[in-house]
């Protein structure tokens, strides 16, 4: 088997090394960022900092310098984004508390259910996988795992906080350096992104590494046990992330149909225009949902693999040998990839400059294929040092042999899976290829061919993604069994913070754009922030991407991890069994999007009547003289999302305990099989659809090729119909499709954590 | 074990003389129908008839009497019949010319590789599942399983011409009908759906039926291998009814979005006015798409489950005891449901009568029910006469003991998750409910609030089908394994007549108030049938809910039968060549309905410019003065639909073929199970959703409530919206929806009939 090349005192400190170096770059980012000054006397210094700063940025003002010298527009910048980020806040305080009553309940029941498995004793019991050896009690596994859920909860929120955060603090500060050129906002918006990366990517590591180090104070060498009470960490960053997910995307999309619908389509009024009601929950929502939504998101994936990896791990030969390294090779690969990420981040922000709004889109691909090809490096690095030669790894009852290089190549398959789903995802949303200027030219014909063209490309665009998921499965798994596989996502997942920089970049353009308009300034700092916008549109479907790619490897090693816990060796798609729960399994995200997309839609028409009501009953509204009541609007979206998310929360938590409850683990594994072959084709083909339909609209806004133009301008008939699929595909892409990557991974890591629970008391119908 | 009640020669009898009673009462009907003349002479003994012929209808005509004497009317309704009935023998004469050439080069590649399985060996050898004995050589299996692939296909096109026939005879009647009232008209599209109804109940049992016996005079004793070919029978039918179904559906809704959008949404004139030029290739449409094409898909189901109940059948006590009644329990079953269509038929012929347009849809509803009703206690009696008290079923390798008892529950399990099924879909998609109505309210914000409320809706009436057809599955497999599933299909399909009649009276219905409209004729005509034609919307959302559950039964038990002739004894979720077959399987579905959905639009926009170019070019068109040029039309339906059906068609046919020779036979189990999971719930939720869409439109046009007058009339900014909506749901509910259940069949029935080549030379990659 041999040894690792890197001692164990070496891992000790190379991963919370990582993660600090990660932690002071983001704080230098926030610093560099915060150099852009949001009040009027500061602004001089600013202009200064930024025409001669230590980036030596001089040449960037190639463009016309806007209105640097209005104090007026800087004072109204500050005072929108105070309006925007004390929403955010709030709602944000107030989901936590609902879903706070809802984690600790949860967290009780974890402890009751897992401390009944062996009635609450408190002596050692014979090991699950070594019978041979004793095990700490079944009450300790209940306390470290409600612990580690409530660690994972919490970390969880505290990405999307402060994401939200220096989202909220960057948006203002993006449009103002707008003024000065598209390159200097693009930096300002692209450090804010890192900002966000890198602060989850280490705390996910960090607060990991701690958990493990001080539980194995207690577990010793119990790594079993040790290992599959960190599942906790994953469930409970998954849970917080559903209704970060579901509640934010309720709260962004109601605001933002709401405010479409009147606005842009009865009023005739430009969107994000002051006088628009809604429009500041509109630009909260940006935040509260595609800023701390998806970052609680992919800190769920990156938990979730890290634990479905680690707990194969401990009954393999890593954790049957007591290797600390090889053990810790998931949480090694992911602190390199902080690294590569940093290097890869230096490349937008100090490398190249961005001269011209063309170059945005090819500066943000390059980071993919920057961070993907260094990455390909670090992992083979890694693999050597920090694995022995050869392993064995726990395959459903045998171990498998593996070398080092064979998991070496699992992790990259998982990486390069990941860039092909990016490009693929590019290409069906992006304006500048065939597919969205079809769906456009199919605006000609009204809203029905526009919509019929959409659904087709969404559908469409499933197809290679699936393939790249597929090969990377076999690969994966063919060379390291469920470990390979676990490996896979975290490969994907390894460039996770220059993933999230780019990501988090694209609402934060969003905002500025928003806040350009809302302060009324010229409309060329607002093409300026539509160009980083149309990028980051096409950025965040490829961030979706990459999250459903991740989420069905994730999910299939919690599955793989879950059947081994749970005692079962076959999932034979011929018992009656397995085949009930594959089909209800695969109806389960047609369930979920079905409830939201009626939130959606309801909490839509509320705000519609409501931003009717203040147009038809303030005075001088539409003239501009009077000014609308932006807190209800707010205040509507906030209801409506927190009083929404229940239902959709309850089918994703309910379904696992019920299923295996009541039917057992055989039916369990059907229902988590079907809803992940079934919840990826939806949730690929709804955020493809929606980025394409918002892209073709684009794309006939700004008009910037012959076909283009023949569809324009703003207002005309093929522009409507393109607004219509627009708004159509703003609660698919935004909410239902990339909830659905959390309804998979989340019902398959809770089955894991209460696999003990379903194997002894579970499957109660069949039993009587 | 035990004998049979009835003996060999009682079946010898009761199963041709079901099937010549049925077509002696659909000649009756079809005599009946003809009686309503269509040229002015006859008109006048057509009306006396009518008033007091032999079913005492006299007292029907509570309504006035519209035009009865208008001699002209008759004559345009007659030319615009033939017009009609013209273009659509054309369409599938080109259509069968096609696929004609397909058929036979696919019966050659059959019987190639089927016969290479032995190396074309004329020796016996010995049988698969009974090792002791000797069966015919592989050689017959490929001839006889040739053979009877011809024939299904050759039945299933007699079946959708037939019944284009009798649609095409029955429109213009019923819009003669109409005129003396709603009731008469009824009963005229009723019965001419019901000759349709039964001429392919009896015609598909027949034919299986000669065969089978025509077969036997060679294979003697040899039932494994008899029954083995006669699933050539399914894959015939099944493989003609996909091109039938895609082309069908192209052809219709390309016609249908074309005209809609120019004629409606343009130029502001009514549904199938006569000005339009894409009007007679949108009544064509109806006739080959839901007429021809649906005929072809049902007969496909019944031949599939009757196929794959008798491959199972024929390894299991009944075909080794030899025992023929038993065997041919599932030929029987349908004998004595085409007694009890028969029955339910008088129900709404003769024993009831329709007096008002309130009526129509609880007449249909009531159809389901009493066949439902009348079919249970047939199934119990016929369990209990042509079952032994207990025999053993195949069940993957070993015999399970089963009682008459419990088979008999299976096929009624089976009948009523059929009717929930139904009524399922009739609550989610008439506008007599909520659904349908929340989903016109939505209209009042716009198109876009339409369909996301439509496809939520869509998404939401999954649920309790899924529910029933899993516990259809739980019951039939625990009860009697793959046969049981194999017999619960049969059971929900052996209503089939009536299912078909309701079914086909929609389009019927629908063409004849396209007939009124063109003929000018008053009103009042329109309202009656479009009172019809509404109530036959809902039905026809019925009928595609039974299509696809017993789609997905049928799929399962053709599955099974392919595991069990491959030699696969389990299929393991936990194996990576499953796993990713799984996933692709998914994803199939989204790829097949990218390629219908993206044809009807590409078809539907040729028509828009056509349609656009005839009224901008042809001088009167618009003032009715000038004829437009229908010929044409009807040409770019009839080009795009053969054009564009063969991707889509060559995706299911090849997909078995690739994985199974390439990827072996483990993957091609994971792709059937993938596909078939994932393709029911698009196939429901594509269904409803376009039902719903349709019937909120026509919940706006008829006012008939305070809430929907709100909303209207036409030509109102919610009724547009809706028009949109309705347009979106055209190729989801009749193209691409319909056609899944297609897909997931002839896939499983292709590897079924292809698995001893699969078993022999398949999985060429990873023997490398």
């Amino acid at each position: 088997m041999g040894e690792t090349l890197l001692p164990a005192i070496g891992v000790e400190i190379l991963i919370p090394a990582c993660a600090v170096v990660a932690i002071a770059f983001s704080l230098v980012q926030w610093h560099l960022v915060s150099r852009v000054k949001l009040s009027p006397h500061g602004l001089d210094s600013a202009a200064t900092d930024g025409g001669a700063g230590k980036n030596g940025h001089a040449e960037y003002l190639i463009e016309e310098e806007e209105g640097l010298t209005d104090h007026n527009v800087v004072l109204k910048c500050a005072d929108i984004q105070s309006a925007i980020a004390e929403g955010a806040t709030s709602f944000l305080f107030t989901e936590y508390k609902y879903v706070g009553i809802f984690m600790v309940a949860f967290a009780v029941l974890t402890f009751l259910f897992l401390g009944s498995v062996e009635g609450f004793s408190t002596s050692s019991q014979t090991c699950t996988y070594d019978p041979t050896k004793l095990c700490k009690p079944a009450l300790a596994t209940a306390i470290f795992s409600t612990i580690s859920f409530l660690l994972g909860a919490f970390t969880s929120v505290a990405s999307g906080f402060l994401g939200m955060k220096i989202a909220t603090y960057a948006n203002a500060r993006t449009t103002l350096e707008a003024r000065k050129g598209v390159g200097k906002a693009f930096i300002t918006a692209f450090r804010s992104g890192a900002v966000m990366g890198f602060l989850l990517a280490a705390n996910g590591l960090l607060v990991l590494y701690i958990a493990i180090n001080l539980f194995k104070l207690y577990y010793g060498d119990d790594w079993e046990g040790l290992f599959e009470s960190i599942t906790g960490y994953g469930l409970g960053g998954s849970s917080m992330a559903l209704f970060g997910r579901v509640g934010g995307g309720i709260y962004t999309k109601a605001a933002d149909v709401g405010a479409d619908l009147v606005g842009k389509v009865e009023r005739n009024i430009p969107e994000d225009d002051p006088r628009n009601p809604a429009v500041i929950a509109d630009n909260v929502g940006d935040n509260v949902g595609d800023i701390a939504g998806m970052g609680s998101d992919l800190f769920g994936s990156y938990a979730e693999s890290s634990c479905a990896a680690l707990v194969v791990a401990s009954i393999s030969s890593f954790g049957i040998n007591h290797d600390f390294t090889a053990m810790l090779y998931p949480l090694i690969v992911s602190s390199v990839g902080i690294l590569v990420c940093l290097i890869t981040t230096l490349f937008a922000t100090d490398f190249f400059e961005i001269k011209d709004v063309k170059e945005i889109e090819p500066a943000l691909k390059r980071q993919l294929i920057i961070s993907t090809m260094l990455m390909t490096v670090g992992v083979a690095l890694v693999s050597w040092i920090a694995l022995p030669p050869s392993f064995t790894i726990f395959n459903f009852g045998s171990q498998k042999v593996v070398k080092n290089w064979q998991l070496s190549l699992c992790v990259a398959v998982g990486l390069w899976a990941g860039l092909i789903i990016g490009f693929v995802t590019e290409y069906y949303t992006s304006n500048a290829y065939s597919p969205v200027q079809d769906v456009a030219d199919s605006c000609r014909t009204g809203a029905a061919t526009n919509v019929i063209f959409g659904l087709a490309l969404g559908y469409k665009s499933v197809i290679i993604p699936i393939f790249a998921i597929a090969v990377c499965i076999y690969v994966s798994f063919s060379f390291a069994a469920m470990y390979g596989i676990a490996m896979a996502a975290l490969g994907m997942l390894s460039t996770i913070a220059t993933g999230l920089a780019i990501d988090a970049y694209g609402p934060i353009s969003d905002n500025a754009g928003g806040i350009a308009e809302m302060a009324g300034m010229n409309h060329r700092i607002r093409e300026r922030t539509d160009a980083l916008d149309a990028a980051g549109n096409t950025t965040a479907a490829i961030g979706k991407g990459f999250a459903i790619g991740s989420a069905a490897l994730v999910s299939l090693a919690l599955f793989g991890a879950f059947v081994s816990r749970a005692g079962i060796s076959t999932v034979d798609v011929l018992s009656p069994k397995v085949i009930i729960g594959l089909l209800v399994g695969a109806m389960l995200p047609y369930w979920f999007s079905a409830m939201t997309m009626k939130s959606v839609g309801s909490a839509a028409l509320k705000m519609v009547e409501e931003v009717r009501r203040q147009f038809n009953s303030i005075p001088g509204l539409m003239e501009g003289t009077a000014k609308p009541d932006y807190a209800t609007c707010v205040k509507i979206s906030t209801d409506a999302s927190i009083k929404e998310m229940i239902p959709p929360g309850a089918l994703v938590m309910l379904t696992p305990l019920i299923v295996g409850i009541l039917f057992g683990v055989e039916t369990l594994s059907g229902v988590l099989a079907g809803s992940l072959v079934s919840g990826v084709q939806i949730a690929i083909s709804a955020s493809n659809t929606g980025g394409a339909w918002d892209n073709a609209k684009k794309y006939i806004e700004a008009g910037a090729s012959e076909h283009a133009r023949t569809l324009g301008p703003k207002g005309s008939d093929p522009h409507k119909a393109a607004v219509i699929g627009d708004t159509i595909g703003d609660p698919l892409k935004d909410t239902s499709g990339p909830s659905l990557n959390i309804l998979i991974k989340l019902m398959a890591v809770e089955s894991l954590v209460f696999a003990p629970f379903f194997a002894t008391h579970g499957g109660l119908l069949f039993k009587i």
